[in-house]
């Protein structure tokens, strides 16, 4: 049974192609105006327009079709006004596909120096020349308006761990009024405005705020506050609860993941988008990510090993290098050697997706990654 | 009319396809186990076997023919054991192109602690652990034959600059001697050894060590110890008093050397071959080369320019994206803006070389490129 929704912006469409009988997987289609997202996806991060290290080119050939980019660090440097002079950020960084950019709201309570938080929105320090920048849901669609991403994101209220839940319960209201003020501030209709869910670890919270934020009715939902310092168990907790009470007919995009074991997680419980800096993070700090674990290219067992990195791997790294080389390149701390990591680590985690995808496609996904299901599974370290 | 000749060891072959009726530059072939080197030629420099911050494949796409990797830095790391057991510094970097190495000679006297030199060799301090390690002729032709290239350099002494006389006699007199050695101890057919003429800036040196080095009837021969701290006027006299001096049915290549002034110069005085770290060292500091200028993106008027950086460039930086986003990842420390600027730098150089090709081979070297030839225009400042 094929599912379709119209956002209401205009181009978007949400296509659920295929479902998982056993779990809540779906593989599905989500288009944008700059081309089709084959759902479940990771998303690289492309903090200031650039995934580090790596050409538009080659951000294609990893698999990627929809790329993150940050409101709060394009703010900062070169700003929104010389992308949008530009013809906006699709051409600024000479990338074609979808682009989606975050609201600020994480980088502004995670990053920078705060002068002043209220109901009005977040005053905080440049951290380039130490003047004051002030953040509202009204200026952060705006930035995001300039920029141009097919995606973008609510300004939310995104509460530290541990805390107490009055704290959470009052950033939570507060991301649902500045929610308000986003849809009421957003303009363009070649734009999806998604909502985010915050609510911490409070299951009553999470619960209360995937409601209201479900009752915008947006064309997608997002799962905000996890991966922020919580323990697995808990992130598990949020990821089964929440994502089943989000629109089943809208993308789900679980913010800031991106390891194997907990996308299979969101997967099965219904999730279809994801992003996270680590792989690429990894890749510069010389780290692959082959067969579920992480091999530091340090190690001396690679200095004379010159199979291919991972030899079931298509990728450029894979394709015409060796252990041996790229263990060579990153003791010598070549650029080179974090480049093709990077090129690589992508691959790796944009296979692991696609592979996600197909399996639903094939009613073979809870066979498939079952094991990944289980908190108590430790065969992945990754 | 072509002249031309058959290296004694084997599968090398240069050919000159055109000369300058007016000047000394001729265009040619110069034929390897892995590939043709059309001259006059610009060579990227590869030192550690990557040329810094781009794939084999961004290297061919910038018209690359001929890399050149450092003897010195890969005996240090990785070591040519495990080169040689990847199957060659080809196959270790994935370059299947033409490839040198240099005899490690430069370095060792450059950039090394040394603790002994004399007749047999030198003794150096491992900057990595300390350790003594001795550099003979033997030693530097037994580990370019273990790394593979198809032009290896003989080991020589390149005195400081400035020194006098004496020392400059005494450094070229053990130069000779050590080529004889260099001759001796090389034994692969699918190698062509190259001589180095030393002499510093005396034109009695110059000659004696031209005359002899060119009597070895070895497949190449090359200028060293130019560009080591001497005024470009006396640069420019060595250059023109010891290119015509060496054989002219060989290549003749210039160590060192990577500015368009010099390489045109060069070529007026029948040089084929040049290498330089400039090109890639300036990218990487945030340079680029456009209109025989030197660009420094971090300037305030490229932030808001969304020009090509050089609308005549084809390569990937110059087609792809603009000033701003490139001055946008140069202020923002991005990695990507070393590569593209690379990528930019490396293609700069080999079209100029290129075009100088064409021009003799069209007849308009000297019309094309004759301002060039003069110290005292000052039309190009790079």
């Amino acid at each position: 049974m094929a599912l379709e929704v119209e956002s209401k912006s205009g181009p978007f469409r949400f296509q659920i192609n295929a479902h998982c009988p056993n779990t809540l997987a779906r593989a599905g289609s989500f288009y944008t105006p700059h081309g089709l997202v084959q759902t479940p996806r990771f998303m690289p991060v492309g903090t200031l327009g650039t995934v580090k290290g790596i050409t538009p080119k080659q951000l294609l050939a990893t698999g990627a079709e929809m790329v993150l980019a940050n409101t709060y660090h394009l703010h900062l440097q070169p700003g929104e006004e010389i992308v949008s002079k530009a013809g906006g950020l699709h051409k600024f960084m000479g990338w074609d596909g979808p682009l989606l950019t975050d609201s600020g709201g994480f980088q502004v309570f995670s990053l920078a120096e705060l002068n002043q938080i209220d109901d009005e929105g977040v005053v905080f320090k440049n951290p380039r020349d130490g003047s004051q920048i002030k953040l509202t849901p009204e200026k952060a669609i705006d930035i995001q308006m300039a920029l141009g991403a097919d995606v973008v994101m609510a300004f939310d209220q995104c509460p530290p761990y541990p805390a107490i839940e009055s704290i959470v319960q009052k950033a939570c209201y507060r991301t649902h009024s500045w929610l308000e003020r986003c849809v009421a501030a957003h303009k363009r209709s070649d734009q999806a405005l998604f909502g985010i869910v915050q609510g911490g670890c409070f299951p009553r919270l999470r619960e209360e705020s995937a409601k209201i934020v479900s009752s915008f009715n947006l064309p997608g939902v997002a799962i905000g506050g996890v991966s922020v310092g919580e323990p697995l168990q808990e992130m598990h907790q949020i990821i089964r609860q929440v994502s089943p009470l989000l629109p089943e007919d809208r993308p789900r995009y679980l913010m800031g993941i991106g390891t194997l074991r907990e996308m299979a997680i969101g997967v099965a419980n219904g999730i279809d988008l994801f992003d996270c800096v680590l792989p690429t993070r990894l890749g510069r700090h010389g780290t692959a990510l082959v067969d579920g674990e992480r091999w530091n290219l340090r190690n001396a067992r690679f200095r004379n090993d010159h199979k291919p990195l991972d030899a079931s791997c298509p990728c450029e790294a894979c394709s015409n290098h060796s252990r041996a080389y790229l263990s060579h390149l990153i003791r010598s701390e070549e650029l080179l050697g974090l480049t093709l990591l990077t090129v690589h680590n992508l691959t790796h985690m944009l296979r692991f997706t696609s592979a996600m995808s197909q399996s639903i496609i094939d009613g073979s996904f809870s066979e498939d990654f079952a094991p990944w299901r289980s908190d108590s599974d430790a065969h992945y370290t990754w």
